[in-house]
Order: structure tokens, then C-alpha cells, then sequence
């Protein structure tokens, strides 16, 4: 029976078919499938249960959201309870009396409420505070757009820029798919910049230059350099040094310098810190005027991993009035984004401090996730650099580790003649024999020849022995039946 | 100085110079303008207050969020507190009972990790189960997209369906400026079919025939067709033989329809009632392979009013499997609609029912809201009917009124003078005397030579009469200082 619809792949917006987004692709398709055939019968894999760990999706693994966050949510989601004396036997102290201060920025205290399409205006002091407190440099809260989490703001700042094909974008290669799918959609063209895995994913700026010159002799203007910083998949921490470099080509080659920093609470070494970009800028005496700078930051990460609230924001800098009004422009047709995330947003960057009520326990829960993580990447780590063929970079932060897996000649054959890519053959056998769903490299791009996957270091602590023992066996089978 | 900024009003994408918002626009900028001077000087505006009538906002003028909704929400952000006496004590015993389902429903109860793309799959279930309760037509759970309010439902089938210049989307004028707004930015063009004022803001299908033939003979493919009903800014609710007319026209044109249909609950007249478009549809026996069709829905609207918690969904049906994985794709890109906003949606489908315990209170507070927003729609119609070349509609629904004005030729060439639209002229100078926010008919769209405004019947029932006395008399002013 033939069908009345017009629509087809054939007269779609064929940008739409050239984005692609590896994180939810294919694998995580196959998972979903073997994940219901579980649930009907529990016989039918040899594994119990699938582990996602093809996502930075802490919560979906078992890591418990921060008490306080939660309850000053609560309370701003049904403040009719603020006075009722059974809340004081529900709430701690300082969560009511938050919940009180960030009602009263509020107009009216209406959290049903469209804001500001910024974002309400309280709260964007609140997180400009918390900027100037991390950085030591001023920020302004109208430079502040809270968004409903990073995904949209990148979007936003891809339209602005993307004009045709001819626009490019500087990316890290491996990068997170975010922005190739944006660059995608918006019709412009990604120009990669390879990190250099031998030296723990470093930046060079000699790749840079050459990149800039490949891509101007292709007629191509780029516009902007994302730096994904702690990286995404790579885990690394880019050093101060490294940075001042990058501050330094983005100026004078006038780049806006796209700074994604929502991995700023997830550093795992003790020899590496988190500088934010605007603080490396302006400690380099560059202003307004010298540099346009765009940092992103999200609820989602850091020791919070409130993926569901989608809250984050970005912080716009060294643009002109008129780009700004235009900046606005864009965010007002979406109206403002969700008030809870903008609440738990202004939260992230206002912790509790020392001598709240829930200070102590705050600090524990806090600590109790990063220390944790901190070991979970280190056994993971160490276990992966134990297989036959894989090598692994260390996590210093963020959630993921990309080792490299020198497959054999024969896996990269059967591969082929099943018309897969070799790494998503091996991340798909691997989902099938364990359940463990990683992502194959290929999704965020790689040196062509050499093949990854990232895998999350989200699970939690008691599993990750049978996570290690299960992907150990399997990677032996697969060694094993491929050996050249 | 000169700054080092590359990024200028030249080097921008121009599809967001051509974009507008009249919503957020120029007006609302003057507003909070004003609102500053009054803060920092009460005595600088003859008003001690801005009126925000300029959007569908109702929190925002005091109306009261209803309760259900905010335990539910409040439980299921802080879920710690469920098995405490004293939750007892502060929410209603089915509030406890619908948040402990919710979490039942959520994988891990993680309300703090990302949904699948297209949320929640138990959410999803309950508003399929909302939509066959008031269609009496089936719904599948697999063809709700969970989204952050209606806004990025809508851009994500304008990004679908829209190549280029050449592909049209034909809208109502007047139209909701998030349709012109998306339009632009995706790079289409608008196909504008005129509701016809004389007959209560009619449909003909007569118009869509002419203007869809102008539109062929200037190269142009039109993808779909957006309707609003009720409508905004307009007010009407859709005769159901006109809806039936409007669904044989896009199937035999092979025009995807997409209804916007947030308005369902606000119905203010009693000859006239809400039906869907997909349930006119399928009254006619039209089913999946006969025409695409998308419907959107927000907790933005209704008698809830949540626009601060960015909810909604569409539903699409009528689609191949190739295309749908496509919209899947899209919405994979920015992970999952915040799970808040996802809760509400789902509530808002299956609010109480007879013999809960919030039962009553939930629908006194509903009817209250309801019958008030009747009264104060007939209240301020009449207001504007009785002023000098003033006409207006009744608002059968939504949440506006969109009266004409019949501007002296001296106003009009006054605003010219001063390169003003002649309504936002008006609009402009009735904020500077009154402090009352109101959106030029021009932001819509309107017959070429007539002029409008929409203003909210959203204000709460104690202010009306102050609001409609402002408005008479400035208008009588501004008549008496250009009348012919």
C-alpha cells in the first residue's frame, strides 16, 4: 500500500542526514534492543543487565544528587511549604533559607514564570560572583546567558557564526559530537586540529597554523576554535602555558575562542588545576576589546552530574553591543530556559560554605563522588593499559578514557566485510558479549588508522571489578580470534 | 579604541539579522527600561508599575500555580523526604502516591540523569494514555517527543523540512512570531495565508488555494502548514468542518500539518470546543499513511500556566521510519527536555480524577482560574470595543485579544516621521503614559494598511478595571491629539 507522505530522505533538509551524533547512534540503538529482550527474558544474554557507559550520565549509574541542591530545588518547586514548621524537621536550615533568598530575586517569586531571556537576574549575579570568586577577575552578570544546559548555548553560538560550507569551525580531533552535529546542522564545515595522543592529547600550535593555512587555501574562513578543556573524550588538562598559547593564536588570528569548560569540577591529579579561559585572558592583560571569548559551563558535570535538570550557561565576552543584541535575539525566540535549572545553576557556582548548616555534609558528598572518581579512573585506567594492543592516557579529568586498541589486521577485515568500522565492530561485540555499551572512536574522530572507544568512568565503585573482568575476557576472545 | 572584534553586523549569519521577535522585542526592551527608572526613582513615570501584557505569562501577573502539580514536582526533585511522617503533614496523600509512580517509572528513579532522547517512556505512556482519553482515537507512546516547551518542537520540524529559500511553510497571518522567527532562521520562507477579521479571524480554504498557487508560480515548495488553534494572537477557536476542510487540504496537497494546539484548555465560550487535529483526522478515516501531522502541546498554557518549566511535546504521526529516525537523531543531539518539565507534561495529561484526594481542591483551583479568565476576556473586549475606531474579536480562547485600531492619518504619519510602524507608534507612547505592555499588530502580521495590538487577558481580576480605565483614557487622548 503506497503511502500519501511527502516527506521523505530525498526532500528533508540535507543537512539533517550529514549530522551525526555517535553518543545516542547506533550502539546505544542496539543496546536499548538488548536491554528489552532482557526485561523479557532474562536468559537471553549472557549478561544481566546493561552498564551505559557511552555517556557522562552519572545519575542513570547510581551516583546520589546533592542533598542540599535537591532540597533548595524542592522548596523553590512548592514554596507554600516554606513556612510550615514540619519543613524545618524536612529541610536544613541554610536550604530554606536559600530557597527564601533565590524566591526573593525573583519577580513576583513566581518560578512558574517565564524569566529574563537571559535568564533571571538574581541568579545571574549570583553566578557572575561565583565566576569572579574562581577566576580573581571581574564578571558581569549581563554577560550571562543561562541556557537549558550547554547543548543549546553551543547551537546558538554556531548560528551566529555558520553563514555557508565556506564558515569553519576549529575542532579538536577526537572531539565530543556536539559539535560536529552543530557545525552540521548549521551548514558550516568542522576543521580539525589533532591533539597529539603521544604527549597525553596535547595542543600544538604549530597543528593550528597548519590547519589555519589547509583550510584558507580551501577558501575557507573559520570563525571560531572550540577547546574542549578538561577534554572530552580525552581526559586531559590542558596546562596554563598551553593555554596562554591558545589565547594568544585565537587574538591574532581573530578567532572566537570557544570554551568549553563544563568539565571544570572533575580534575583527578594533583599536578593539574582548572584555569578557566577568561581568567588565562585577562591574566594575560587582554580585554574586552582584544579577545572574543565564549565559555560554556552546565549542571549536568562536575561532582553534581545533574544530566535531567539541563541547567548551564554561557559566559559572553569581547563582542560588540550589536552582536550582543543579536546574541539576545536568538535566545528570546526560545523564551528563557527551564527556572530549575537556572536555579540549581546559580547553586553549582554557590555551594554551601564554610559554617552552613549543610556545609559538612555537602563537603562529604561532594568529596565521597570526586575521591571515587579519582579511583575508578585510575583502575580503569591501569586495567585497559593491561590488555594485548591497548594503550590508555590517563583521565585527569573529566568522565571518560579513549585508549587506543591496535586491532589486528584480521578484525579490521572482518570488520569490512561486514561494511562496519573497525572500532564500532569491536564496541558492538563487546556490547553483545558483556552489555557494557562504550563508544566506538570513530564517532569523535581520530587519526585515520588508529582506532579507540570512550568508555565513562561513571560506574560505580563496587562494579567496577566485574566491568574489569568482564571487558578483559572479552577483549582476550576477541584477541584471540583475530590474531594476526 | 579600536577593538580586534571579527564577528560584526557583516560577518554574522544573516538569517538571525533577518530574524524578528516582537514578543521580546524593542518594546519589551523600553519596558524593563522603565521598570529600572521606577525602581531607582518611583515618581519618574506617571504609572508606579509595568503591566506585562505583552505575553502569555500568567505567573508572572500573580496567578497561582496549581498545588498538585508543585507537590509532585517538589517530591519528585527531593525524593528523600517521601518516606518521612512529616511529608505527610505538607502534601496530599495522592501527590505522595502519583511522585512514588513517577519515580517507578524513571529508570534507577534517577530524575537527575538525561531520559531517553524523547523522554521518559512511562511519561510518554501517560500522555499517549491523556491523548486517547480526550480524542477516543489511539496515541502511541513512540510518537511523543518530550521537549522543552513547544518552541524547540517547532524548530525541530522547521529544521526537518526546510532546504532553502525555495521551501515555503504556510502560516497564518496573523501568526505567533515564533513561526516567522523560526522560519527566518532556518532559511525558508513564510507562505502567509490571511484569517480573515470580518468573519471572527476565519479559515477559507479558498485563501490557501490562491495563496499556495502564488507561491507554486514563484518557484517556492510548500513543505506544511501551520495552524494555531485556539489562535494566538487572534483568539478564535476552529469550527470542526473548518478543521476537517484544512486536514482534506494538506493530505491532497501532501502538506505536512503542523497544529500547534498549546491553547487546548483555554476555551472561554460555550458553543465552542477544542478538537485536535489528529483526532479530526482520524475521524475522517484518515490514518498514518494518509498525512503527516504534528501536534504541539506546552504546560506554558492551559489553566497551569508553567511557562517557567519549559514543558511540552509533540506528536508525530504520519511519518516513514526513515524520517522519524531522522527527528530522533535531532533530538539525541541535545540529549533529553528536562525531566521537571517531562513530570509536568505527563501531569498535566493525567491531572487528578474524581475521588483523589486533590481531587476538589485541584479543580476549584482550575475553575477559578478559568472562569476567571473568561470574565476578564469579556471584561476588557468590551473595554475596547467601546473606544474610538476600536473593534475587536471576542477571544473564544488562548489568552489575547487582538483589537483593531483605526489610526487617524496625522498618528500615521507622526510614527512615519519618526520612522515607526504606526502601531508600535501607539504601542510605544501607551507605555510611556501607562506603563501597560502591549505588541503591535506589526509583530503578527496584519492586512497591509491595518493596524492592531495583542494584549493578554492575563492581568489578575482586581486589576482590570484600573487597567481598562489607563487604557481609555489614554487612548482618548492620543485620538484627541491626532484625530483628523
Amino acid at each position: 500500500m503506497a503511502s500519501n507522505h511527502s516527506v521523505t530522505l530525498d526532500t528533508i533538509n540535507p543537512k539533517i542526514l550529514e549530522c551525526e551524533y555517535a553518543v545516542r547512534g547506533e550502539i546505544v540503538t542496539l543496546a536499548q534492543k538488548l536491554q528489552q529482550e532482557l526485561t523479557e527474558n532474562p536468559d537471553s544474554h549472557p549478561f544481566d543487565e546493561i552498564l551505559y557507559c557511552n555517556i557522562g550520565n552519572p545519575q542513570s549509574l547510581g551516583q546520589q544528587p546533592i542533598t542540599f541542591f535537591r532540597e533548595v530545588l524542592a522548596l523553590c518547586d512548592h514554596p507554600a511549604i516554606l513556612d510550615k514548621t514540619e519543613t524545618q524537621g524536612l529541610f536544613s536550615a541554610d536550604s530554606i533559607e536559600r530557597a527564601f533568598q533565590i524566591l526573593d530575586q525573583i519577580p513576583g517569586r513566581a518560578t512558574g514564570a517565564y524569566s529574563h531571556s537571559q535568564g533571571i537576574k538574581g541568579l545571574r549575579d549570583t553566578i557572575a560572583a561565583g565566576i569572579e570568586a574562581r577566576d580573581g577577575f571581574p564578571a558581569d552578570p549581563n554577560d550571562i546567558f543561562l541556557t537549558d544546559g550547554a547543548s543549546p548555548a553551543v547551537h546558538m553560538m554556531m548560528q551566529l557564526l555558520i553563514r555557508s560550507k565556506n564558515d569553519g569551525i576549529f575542532c579538536p580531533i577526537p572531539q565530543y559530537p556536539l559539535y560536529s552535529a552543530s557545525i552540521a546542522l548549521h551548514g558550516g564545515t568542522l576543521v580539525p586540529y589533532y591533539l597529539d595522543e603521544a604527549t597525553g592529547w596535547g595542543l600544538e600550535i604549530s597543528e593550528l597554523m597548519n590547519q589555519l593555512q589547509q583550510a584558507k587555501s580551501k577558501g575557507i574562513t573559520v570563525r571560531a576554535l572550540v577547546v574542549i578543556n578538561p577534554g572530552n573524550p580525552t581526559g586531559q588538562v590542558l596546562a596554563e602555558n598551553n593555554q596562554r598559547q591558545i589565547v594568544e593564536f585565537c587574538k591574532n588570528e581573530g578567532l572566537v575562542l570557544l570554551a568549553d569548560e563544563v568539565y571544570q569540577e572533575n580534575i583527578y591529579v594533583p599536578d593539574k588545576k582548572f584555569h578557566s579561559f577568561k581568567k588565562v585572558a585577562r591574566s594575560m592583560g587582554y580585554g574586552e576589546r582584544d579577545i572574543s571569548l565564549v565559555s560554556f559551563q552546565s549542571v549536568s558535570k562536575g561532582y553534581y552530574g545533574e544530566c535531567g535538570k539541563r541547567g548551564g550557561y554561557m559566559e559572553v565576552t569581547g563582542f560588540s553591543p550589536e552582536i550582543r543584541e543579536q546574541i539576545y535575539k536568538v535566545a528570546s525566540v526560545n523564551l528563557c530556559s527551564n527556572i530549575s535549572g537556572q536555579i540549581l545553576a546559580s547553586l553549582v557556582m554557590n555551594p554551601p560554605k564554610v559554617g552552613d548548616e549543610s556545609y559538612e555534609s555537602y563537603f562529604a558528598e561532594k568529596d565521597a563522588i570526586l575521591s571515587s572518581l579519582v579511583k575508578r579512573a585510575q583502575q580503569l585506567e591501569e586495567a585497559l593499559n593491561s590488555l594485548e594492543g591497548v594503550s590508555c592516557n590517563r583521565a585527569e579529568g573529566a568522565m571518560y578514557l579513549f585508549p587506543r586498541i591496535r586491532l589486528p589486521n584480521k578484525a579490521i577485515e572482518a570488520a569490512q566485510s561486514v561494511n562496519t568500522v573497525p572500532d564500532a565492530f569491536y564496541a558492538r561485540r563487546l556490547l553483545n558479549a558483556t552489555g557494557i555499551v562504550v563508544v566506538p572512536g570513530s564517532g569523535f574522530g581520530q587519526v585515520p588508522g588508529t582506532w579507540h572507544f570512550r568508555c565513562t568512568i561513571l560506574p560505580q565503585e563496587d562494579r567496577i571489578p566485574a566491568i574489569i573482568s568482564r571487558l578483559s575476557e572479552y577483549h582476550k576472545g576477541f584477541m584471540n580470534e583475530f590474531r594476526d
